[in-house]
């Protein structure tokens, strides 16, 4: 962990809905129980990068296949996220160019909750758990309005 | 070609507006000229499989690249076919497994249009061009239909 984290911080970011299902994702891939003993905190720490990592890393080549696993759960937690608050079961789909761009979709029904193009991937990540949760809960607060706003398409 | 095919039954299914789509894409592709020479069937030649020819494709190990090529071809064209009917863009996403199992879907501003689940690419082909001119203008017109219905979502 960067000791720059401010650590009530951190808790209060953990707390949100959206963190607590990163996390529970995170922990349900932990088949040899290797990460038992990290804290939360510490199970996310891929998911941050400072501004100054993130100038470290180079765009150019094809971006780590960690990072590209970190963004499928990263979308996958805002799909479970969804599916709590609003009863519908939002599965992702990502196409992403070996280059490190591209595009997620979430969908539900036949509605698409989300739409995002990625680019740069290699340097994908939030500053802190507090930017992270927030990234998170605006992704699944958007496509819950989208729900609201088209049941029928959703429910098709 | 296989000569059991009925030359006739081709040229109908070959001026239907969907195989005259996907033969201007694949002529596209052609960048080197190298099928210049080729008449419309003897290019769709890859995208038929009679009964015979699809008994004798093993359905174990990676499905060959070609046919994945193909099936992206094959709904790249539905997507320009629906736009020419419905003036609305539809934009492809694929995801496949390697095992030969996956989904295609087609969007329209936030509707999905179109959502397919494939299984077994490896024997992923039509018995006809009659069978492929078929499928594919049931897939646009399915499309269509949705775009129709929801012309707010597919505006979005």
């Amino acid at each position: 962990m960067s000791d720059t984290l401010d650590v009530s911080a951190d808790e209060t970011a953990l707390a949100t809905p959206f963190l607590a299902t990163l996390v529970r994702l995170m922990r349900a891939e932990d088949s040899y129980g290797s990460w038992e003993k990290r804290s939360d905190a510490h199970l996310l720490k891929d998911f941050i990068l400072t501004k100054e990592q993130r100038r470290e890393i180079p765009i150019i080549g094809d971006p780590d296949p960690d990072v590209l696993w970190r963004i499928e759960k990263f979308y996958a937690a805002v799909g479970l996220a969804i599916e709590e608050k609003a009863g519908h079961i939002a599965s992702p789909m990502m196409k992403m160019s070996h280059e490190g761009f591209g595009r997620v979709i979430l969908t539900v029904g036949r509605l698409v909750v989300l739409s995002k193009s990625l680019r740069d991937v290699h340097r994908w990540g939030q500053e802190n758990l507090t930017k992270l949760a927030e990234a998170g809960t605006k992704a699944v607060d958007e496509a819950c309005e989208m729900i609201a706003k088209f049941p029928e398409v959703a429910d098709w």
